[in-house]
């Protein structure tokens, strides 16, 4: 058994968002295709993934770095020890061959795009959905009660524009969550509290509204900002300043009781020992959204949970960045307090499948094999010109 | 003025090296060019420069996300303000447009290749030696003195092999060094001892060999190997474990009386931040690798200094990592404590130009415009074919 072709497509995000840092109309996702030498009713097995969402496809380290050391591995190597299943640990660790350490940045999207795909592909070989599958591999037990997601997304409207932010959140309680997400930091404090303000008037209950200021506060900012919003009973107050300033978060956290979220952009295990050992970050209480599709993929992800363990905080403090199918079998399987969502933005990998059933603020994956991202409509076309013979 | 093209080449290293942690055979570097409309003698002025030594070539990331950003910005926004000179600073921002927080990976060395050459750009411009335009435009007094360089390399031989360690340095004193560096971890702690004693023998005064790790050593490799080599007079023990884990390095610096050595893994100022923070580094005697070339380029490791002095370290502690032409210029611009040379290996990048002098330990820049990339042998055809028309 052995992977006989790495292939990838790197696809653009539809449409014109942004936030108070980046503009997503430029950004790219690295699709991409392991395809095995296992037959199934005349078509190789494939195991599909990408790279989550937010820092660019990865075609030149994917093509140049890890497909060669991948393929030119000994076949037995990159398999489980029962040789039934290809081993995502190995095939991680094989794309990382001659690569030194430090620098958790593009690279670590790159790998996770692959290792990714190998657990969809185990996944598919088992004939069973990636959280089953997951669940399974690690010894835990099945899930079936779905997984608590929030409507991310509470951007700026225009003076004069007809829809409001209230619109927004509420048609996102018809479309059956009942927790949100929005934007601050791109309007002056004075307005952003307004915003606040009126985002509560869709919530139905405390503790589910959160604010993200995606880590571009200066500490007088973030100080102001934390003391401000301590007023309202907010689910957390996210990435307030650069994510990799520990000592500027630790004081911003000791001025703010509420909880604080951070970590989707820290990318690797010993990343986050330091945002746990220097961070001022409270077990228990706050919140890491670290997300595997950036950072090395399942294996280093796990290796995040165990550092967060360790650092005193339980899975269910846990929440992933990127509000996609990959993410919601990694939750699902593991058990982790939620995923975010994304209503209709972020396309082609933004969101669920119509086959997932959102209920009462919860979803749950569907019965298809791997990640499901054969069901997702936008993604059709581009996964067809991947696995294209 | 502007900028009318960008254009790269990846460019292989040559030979077999390979340290405790990686094989360099397969390793790759960015050689960029900057094409201004600026013509002189019937040419245009290009600026030229690669991103260091070590953590691999960036054209997926230069050509897809760096190139279009430039090249798509207003001639006037990447000027100088007074509109006679390119604005380094200005590209690298440009070049980051839509870029996110954190994640200072591969990234960092794609920015640096074009940072840099921007640097080479303007000295051409001006005329003048990159060293020397970089001290002008910082209001630093022109450099004369040159500047200590130390010869890394004490490789492991076989024991049977006709060449030990003791004639390799031996050979870099002969060439005009009185400083070294050796390799440790990659053999049992007892005859790492005894290299270290057979490598004291090339030395004609203390503290002028230095011992490198690679960030491979656990918590307990490092601290036995920091208590064992503590009997000797070393000028530095280098990275004894993970460049991240600033905890563990604490841990070990407490442990370890002589000077300690880090930063060449480490790619933007707020990491930096955090080693000098976390890493219980002692200012007045420990020693600072970052390297502009892997690290944002010139711009971002002026911030890096910046905070190095706020946390009590001097310029004569900044070494930086990479052994090459453009570090020998920014070093002897900026005043720091040396400048690494590999002799002989990591070509066609490493090392000098013949028009450099070595002299008594010390290394003095040619007269060369720019960086004087043009003066060096094995990086000739290289230019050429990057600059023909």
């Amino acid at each position: 058994m052995r992977i006989t072709e790495i292939r990838q497509l790197s696809v653009n995000l539809r449409g014109k968002l942004r936030n108070a840092v980046v503009d997503f109309s430029q950004h790219t996702v690295s699709l991409v295709a392991l395809v095995s030498d296992v037959y199934r009713r005349g078509q190789p097995i494939i195991g599909i993934a990408f790279n989550s969402i937010g820092r660019f496809a990865q075609p030149g380290i994917i093509q140049d770095r890890l497909i060669p050391r991948i393929l030119g591995a000994k076949t037995e190597t990159l398999l489980s020890d029962d040789h039934r299943r290809f081993s995502p640990q190995a095939i991680a660790r094989t794309a990382m061959l001659n690569e030194k350490p430090g620098g958790h940045g593009d690279r670590s999207s790159a790998v996770a795009a692959i290792e990714l795909a190998a657990w969809d592909l185990n996944a598919k070989l088992a004939g069973e959905p990636a959280y089953a599958h997951i669940a399974r591999t690690l010894n835990k037990p099945l899930p079936t009660g779905g997984t608590p997601v929030y409507a991310a997304g509470g951007y700026y409207y225009p003076a004069k524009s007809k829809t409001t932010l209230l619109d927004e959140l509420l048609n996102y309680r018809d479309l059956g969550y009942n927790s949100f997400k929005i934007k601050i930091g791109g309007a002056p404090l004075h307005s952003d509290l307004q915003r606040v303000e009126m985002a509560l008037r869709a919530t139905q209950h405390p503790n589910t509204l959160a604010v993200d200021a995606n880590g571009r506060f200066t500490r007088e900012q973030a100080n102001q900002y934390g003391s401000a919003l301590q007023q309202f009973p907010l689910k957390w107050y996210e990435e307030p300043c650069d994510p990799l300033d520990y000592a500027l978060l630790a004081e911003i956290t000791r001025g703010y009781t509420g909880p604080i979220a951070t970590g989707e952009n820290l990318f690797s295990a010993i990343d986050t020992h330091n945002l746990t050992q220097f961070g001022g970050l409270r077990g228990q209480q706050d919140i890491l959204q670290m997300d595997p599709g950036l950072a090395y993929g399942l294996t280093e992800y796990l290796q995040m949970l165990k550092v967060a363990e360790q650092a005193g905080f339980s899975p269910s403090q846990c929440i992933p960045h990127g509000g996609h199918l990959i993410n919601l079998h990694i939750v699902t399987a593991l058990g982790l307090g939620g995923c975010e969502a994304y209503p209709g933005v972020f396309q082609p990998f933004g969101g669920y499948a119509p086959q997932c059933r959102l209920e009462d603020g919860r979803i749950f994956p569907s019965d298809a094999v791997g990640f499901g991202l054969e069901q997702k409509p936008e993604l059709k076309d581009f996964i067809n010109q991947l696995t294209e013979v």
